[in-house]
């Protein structure tokens, strides 16, 4: 009897994927949580006797950025590097001198610009985002990434996406996900960044876009970034995009904010089989602890009710991922 | 001396990519014209050694779809599917009576429309391809393809793709190229229509799009059609449309009007290697024979003066395409 039980426990050990060998797509994740579900998940679609096997052209997920694959406080990283960009080209621009919402950006902490933060976040991105070609863009934003460091983690920018994500991306692509950004922010920031941080391709970078001018430049040809915006990548906007850009519906959706329920409910309502998944952030000691604080732009309220009604895994960021961050490579002296 | 000729000769008709070979990647493209100069791309772009290697990531060929790879004569082919929904639609529509230009396109051809003609194809789009999920549409285009036929041609316009242009895709994409459609119709109509017609997945359509609303109704998530054109994906529209979507410079681009004009520059011009092509209508027997006909929605005008300027390869289908459709398959009785 004693054996028996002794096979039972050794062979739900063998068989579960949440055992920590070697072999452990999600070595960040701990087993306490959604980690043996999300394998579950990928384990049945890619096998063919599993009633929810998916052919590979269905393999499809959508993850969020901001919050959602690297930390999004206290200010999206976007919005640092138009900060960053607004200091670095100020002294070129005497005539920044009269613009008060300029002067309020260069002279304030954003989060105490409650009153006139749309106009100021307009005027910051009309001012470094535009007049400029997407390749002078590019070049912008490469530079800053080099040396932009995260004042309270202490180090690069592109060294916060979260290790467990990265696992995750990893295991999916590897089992032959194709999975796409769909970024509230800018598609063309999002596209630099997003590549070298979570190894996106350019063509699964789906965001918001701003206008776009073709012209012949000196016999060249050059698209210009244009003020306005074309489309808005958040909340209702999210389905669109992802509809527009590859035409099928995805079967699994990370996100971590009301912006991504419209994705979430797109995916996995009347659509089976599917997967939802929310982060929740709740760790104040290694990253960060908020949901529905209506001081945060993006706030997660109703899609944390929704949640429970559509069996949306919502991951406890404290208590289920062991790492937040990669261990940083030490420097030999 | 007539030996060394001979295997001059001999050494010339093996290098040379246009031997009648079973193994020829392009058997419907006759050796007089491009045909050579579109396979040494390819062959170089796949050579490690070559100076014209291309990696994979770069490997990224954009396709017009009307007029470059199916007829667009008499008029354009999701013209034809508006056309046949509203005759279809027309019963359940008794109010349509009164609508002076629902009765102008139901009562006359397209072609005889000049003044008309705007107003008329807006009223079209907004009658047949509006009000309706984003489903419900695939499901009418899938229906319509399944019998509809081009008059002229007496078979299923999903026959009518251009057996050179088929070979072209499929030799691309066996050597590692992505290849996009740039369509200047409508993407939800291009995704149906071309990836049965030519084999496009359904992430590598692009094309005009209209305005689309997400909503959930009775707990079902749907993308609705809504009137009203979001984005035009012609003329300027078109490397607007192929940044925002591919992030990439294409390398290849093939068009056959002033429409495709602005991607082909954006395509070749100070961009090495690359290769731009523009499919000539000049077989009146076995297609049509056109350019600069004003009557024509799309001419080709300008663009073959800037076909010289910059290289481009103006493909002479009579001369230089052995066949235009493939075969039918013969039915036995």
């Amino acid at each position: 009897m004693r054996r028996r039980n002794f096979c039972l426990i050794f062979l739900a050990l063998i068989l579960s994927p949440c055992v920590a060998l070697a072999g452990d797509p999600l070595p960040s994740w701990n087993c306490t949580g959604h980690k043996p579900q999300l394998i579950r998940f990928v384990q049945d679609a890619v096998n063919l006797n599993s009633e929810h096997y998916l052919p590979v052209s269905r393999r499809i997920a959508v993850f969020d950025g901001d919050g959602t694959l690297w930390p999004e406080q206290p200010v999206p990283i976007q919005l640092v590097f138009a900060m960053d960009e607004l200091r670095r080209l100020a002294p070129e621009h005497p005539e920044w001198k009269d613009n008060r919402l300029i002067q309020l950006a260069l002279n304030s902490e954003l989060d105490e610009l409650h009153e006139d933060l749309g106009p100021v976040l307009l005027e910051l991105l009309n001012t470094t985002h535009t007049g400029i070609t997407v390749e002078e863009f590019s070049l912008r934003v490469n530079r800053w990434m080099e040396s932009a460091q995260h004042l309270r983690f202490e180090r690069p920018y592109k060294e916060l996406a979260y290790q467990p994500m990265l696992e995750l991306l990893d295991y999916l692509r590897r089992h032959g996900f194709k999975t796409y950004l769909v970024a509230s922010g800018g598609a063309d920031f999002s596209r630099i960044w997003a590549s070298e941080v979570c190894g996106f391709s350019p063509e699964t970078i789906i965001g918001s876009t701003g206008n776009l001018r073709f012209e012949i430049r000196d016999e060249i040809p050059v698209l210009l970034k244009e003020p306005g915006i074309h489309f808005l990548d958040d909340y209702a906007g999210k389905p669109v995009a992802i509809h527009r850009r590859t035409g099928q519906k995805p079967v699994i959706c990370v996100g971590n904010s009301d912006g991504d329920q419209a994705m979430l409910e797109w995916t996995t309502l009347d659509h089976s089989p599917s997967l939802g998944i929310l982060v929740h952030h709740t760790d104040e000691l290694r990253e960060y602890d908020y949901d529905a604080d209506p001081k945060h732009a993006a706030p997660l309220k109703t899609s944390l009710i929704e949640a429970e009604k559509h069996g949306w895994h919502v991951i406890d960021m404290q208590s289920e991922w062991q790492t937040i961050f990669a261990d940083r490579p030490k420097l030999t002296p």
